[in-house]
């Protein structure tokens, strides 16, 4: 039997010295993610945003439903042999995850990052594998652009005018099962990070409410790892659009960490920016976990990527907190993946 | 150093094998819990509801805040020595968490389990430094009775009736600062729930759709512990109220399982029921977890108890999807907790 322990290598970052894997991943996605260029990625996509529910709220649990059964179908495990779930979303009171996942009898544990979730919950999920807490564990999150919309911007009918700094929420989920395997992509590291709030108060502006944690999280990783962005095939973050992506090199560059030649944004990747209407690109929990359980786990698993950082970012506030004149905290968890195991 | 490993004794039910402790703990609360039957116990207590803040959602940050700086203080600790909060709440977004904690700079876990929250983020924080991930984690969680209303019921100005069955939400924080110590209460083992819907729709009886999920995460912990309710010298509920608690003690008896004995629910202790005019009891995250941090571990440290078992409750709803005709989900998580380390 393997001896599970994590190394801690700081107070944040920890080391999974039994590199836990990724053995299945699923993403599902709506019609504009159907049109977009990860398309041929996607599990399972849909002509609407509706997936035949009734209300948007329920086509978002629908959908976190559909990726772990997916993942759980690929991975040729039932919902019985996943000791836990960790799961999470935008919506108030995370009822995606709740409602979606409620059939599957299988022990749950609920986690808030905002978009910063499908790490967090993969970063929990592979502790407790990485430490025989689990045998199998899930992670799963998930967005969708109506609920989203018209719970912390405007009602769809109003036709309201998004700025050029906006992102689109995407209409997607993602979910992962992890457990001890020969084959991976393999979960090697960890750091989990710290909120951040730079006074940034635009809530059309969520990148660069977000970009300051996603550089002091790398900051921290580089530092307690002894690695540089040259260490990395792929510098992943989501979802940071573009004015986050340029904020988040500008503050990088400014502690001499050049990211430049391999970064990448969930949120750049997921959509056609310019074809696709969705000015500063997408957003939403259920972005960077469809583009990585969807299209980057493959790449690791094709080997067409070996050393990829995840670094998914939350912004942290609510239209409440918003209106009472408060600015936008945010938070940044990193998940180092790899296609080998450590040695 | 000791070697630390978490034991899994079935899929849900985890003993701690190195019995990390709480080493200390604190308990906020607003006036109504200071004029109640545990005023002694709270550490912090405030004249008015708002703690000199300008809105309720503010104070109920500030409260998180104040009870994770006493839990510190009193704990001979700073916060730069907390490896990981875990933190979450009822509001939208988790907003009294995100806001109150932003500036302690402690890498930052986001839990959403309802009014299970304390529970929940307890036992990670517990496992995470069973397992020698975290050197010291806190856990803290809070409710509050007015920013509770107006998001899930009615403005108070409306003053909206409330039926027998309603239970009043505690203007409460409570925290707990985990680490391995000589020194108790100890958490012995944790026992993470599923989410159970028995088709409860009544958002204001919120005990019956919890007690369910109380009864089934007693019924697995029992079991897979090889232990009985005269094993404890207390069973706590977090917070089930009359009707709930009533409801689990039959839901258990079925199973020939008797808690009659040794069974309290937090919501019951926080109010004196009659007098306070709270109707069917306490709720809100903050309840639980001020009666626990507060009244209950100073209990364990004073050895008038010496093994309980904290099954915090949570209503996995939101407005929404009440109003979308959905029922309401319930989940509980256990934390067994003694005044002795395993042997």
């Amino acid at each position: 039997m393997a001896i599970h322990m994590s190394h801690k290598l700081s107070r944040s970052t920890i080391r999974l010295t039994n590199s836990p894997a990724i053995v299945a991943s699923a993403a599902v996605g709506g019609k504009k993610e159907g049109e977009g260029p990860l398309a041929s990625c996607f599990d399972i996509l849909c002509d609407d945003t509706t997936f035949g529910e009734k209300t948007w709220e329920k086509t978002e649990s629908r959908m976190q439903k559909d990726a772990v059964n997916k993942a759980l179908e690929k991975a040729h495990l039932s919902t019985a042999d996943i000791d836990f779930l960790f799961a999470g979303d935008l919506l108030n009171q995370c009822i995606s995850s709740t409602y979606g996942l409620r059939d599957l009898e299988i022990p749950f544990l609920g986690v808030f990052g905002a978009c910063s979730t499908m790490a967090e919950s993969l970063a929990l999920a592979s502790l407790f594998v990485d430490n025989g807490i689990a045998v199998h564990a899930a992670a799963v999150t998930s967005s969708h652009f109506c609920s989203a919309e018209r719970q912390f911007r405007l009602p769809l009918a109003y036709g309201g005018q998004r700025p050029p700094t906006s992102q689109w929420t995407a209409t997607a989920s993602g979910a992962a099962i992890i457990a001890n395997d020969a084959n991976g992509p393999f979960v090697k590291e960890i750091c989990i990070g710290k909120i951040t709030d730079m006074g940034i108060t635009d809530a059309n502006n969520m990148g660069a409410a977000m970009a300051p944690a996603a550089a002091q999280t790398l900051q921290t990783f580089f530092q307690d790892t002894g690695t540089s962005p040259a260490d990395y095939d792929l510098i992943l973050t989501g979802d940071l659009g573009q004015v986050g992506s340029s904020l988040l090199k500008e503050l990088l560059n400014r502690e001499n960490i050049s990211i430049l030649d391999n970064h990448n944004d969930c949120g750049l990747m997921i959509y056609d920016l310019e074809r696709q209407d969705v000015h500063a690109g997408g957003s939403g929990c259920g972005c960077s976990a469809s583009v990585l359980c969807g299209h980057i786990l493959n790449e690791i698993r094709q080997k067409h990527l070996n050393e990829v950082l995840f670094i998914a970012t939350g912004a942290l506030m609510s239209p409440t907190s918003v209106q009472q004149g408060e600015s936008i905290p945010g938070i940044a968890h990193l998940v180092h993946l790899s296609s080998v195991k450590w040695a």
